[in-house]
């Protein structure tokens, strides 16, 4: 036994989220490892990373499945078949069974790019542009049924620069998904997330933080580099 | 005169914004004045910070007004007297007249204890701590009829810590309050900010951020003080 939390991946395309992982997993010190990155999609990019990584992989083709079901009861079964404990979605575009949900109820972690209750949903960068949001950001929360609700353990804030396109503004928030779902992961990891009701309730003496402030640049009269 | 834009601000209590904008006020290259105080409290503590700072103040009872149509009026022309050319909310807790929204369209601001859009309306401090935030913060924006919307000028962010209450998260995000609203007054003033439908642009060239890092302390990992 490794005492490592094992851990499987979802993902869907190139997995940038998953790569993050695999590379805090691979300090000797990181309390998770990755047992499993499993695809709904045969030709992700991510699993060519996986195998080079030498990470275990696993196709479940949504579209050999009947419904959501009967998919995600072959997901489960590979995801217990490898010996995981907790599931971490990484782009990963197929939405869930509530049955799936549930069984993996506070095991299983989500990133999302944007604060969180704001900015639920797909296309999330475009609109908060359109909000004129100034301050932009990722969350990595518990999944629930409900599309991106759920107790949150990490969320990270960046400015909106002026002249932001989606892609700049993806590109800055994406940077700060790759700092906090590692750190998120490693907190739970660790046993210092409690959840209570819709809160994830971090310990206090956890050493890293939950807010992470980018190197902004040509905001350096008011942000500090981490 | 003083090429100084002429500012009317709102109060219905201790107005700490409204002192936080009469320290910025004072500094000699502000390039915004306070030429009234306007409270619809007689009892408002904020007046007699006001008196004794010199200001012009007005009390505008609304008690005293049939409708919230001729309340407004009535504070309208106190406001236009005092040759005010931009309307600051500040504590200011009734509820104002589309009609008077109206007027004052781009040219009134108000500052709201959230990152909106999340958390609109009262109790925001609360309210996060239940949706178990990491990140929180407050907004400075231009004021629409609906309760808290309108073009973003700026936002600060502020971790919430293990062990916030309403009160310690309240007085964490009030000191960037007393940051961000004479920051963004001043850009206001400046010219440095068009209203571009429902968004704010701010010039690219503005000297300060519309992102600010607080001195968290406990967080020194990944937050460095401002």
């Amino acid at each position: 036994m490794s005492g490592l939390l094992k851990v499987a991946i979802l993902i869907s395309g190139r997995g940038s989220n998953m790569r993050a992982l695999a590379r805090a997993c691979a300090a000797p010190d990181y309390p998770a490892e990755i047992v499993l990155v499993l695809s709904n999609r045969a030709d992700a990019a991510g699993l060519d990373f996986a195998r080079e990584a030498g990470l275990a992989t696993a196709i479940v083709p949504h579209r050999d499945f009947p419904d959501r079901a009967s998919f995600d009861a072959a997901m489960d079964a590979e995801i217990r078949k490898a010996g995981a404990e907790l599931v971490c979605l990484a782009g990963f575009m197929r939405l869930l069974d509530p049955a799936f949900v549930d069984a993996w109820r506070d095991r299983m972690l989500n990133v999302h790019p944007a604060l969180l209750p704001a900015f639920k949903g797909l296309d999330t960068h475009r609109r908060a542009l359109a909000a004129g949001v100034k301050i932009a950001g990722c969350t990595v929360h518990f999944v629930r049924s409900d599309m991106d609700t759920g107790p949150i353990v990490a969320q990270a804030a960046v400015p909106v620069l002026p002249g932001d396109t989606g892609e700049t503004l993806a590109a800055r928030i994406l940077e700060q998904e790759h700092i906090i779902y590692p750190m998120a992961l490693r907190l739970v990891a660790e046993g210092r997330v409690t959840v209570e009701g819709d809160r994830a309730i971090v310990d206090a003496a956890a050493p890293d933080a939950v807010l992470r402030n980018p190197d902004t640049g040509q905001l350096a009269n008011s942000v500090a580099p981490v």
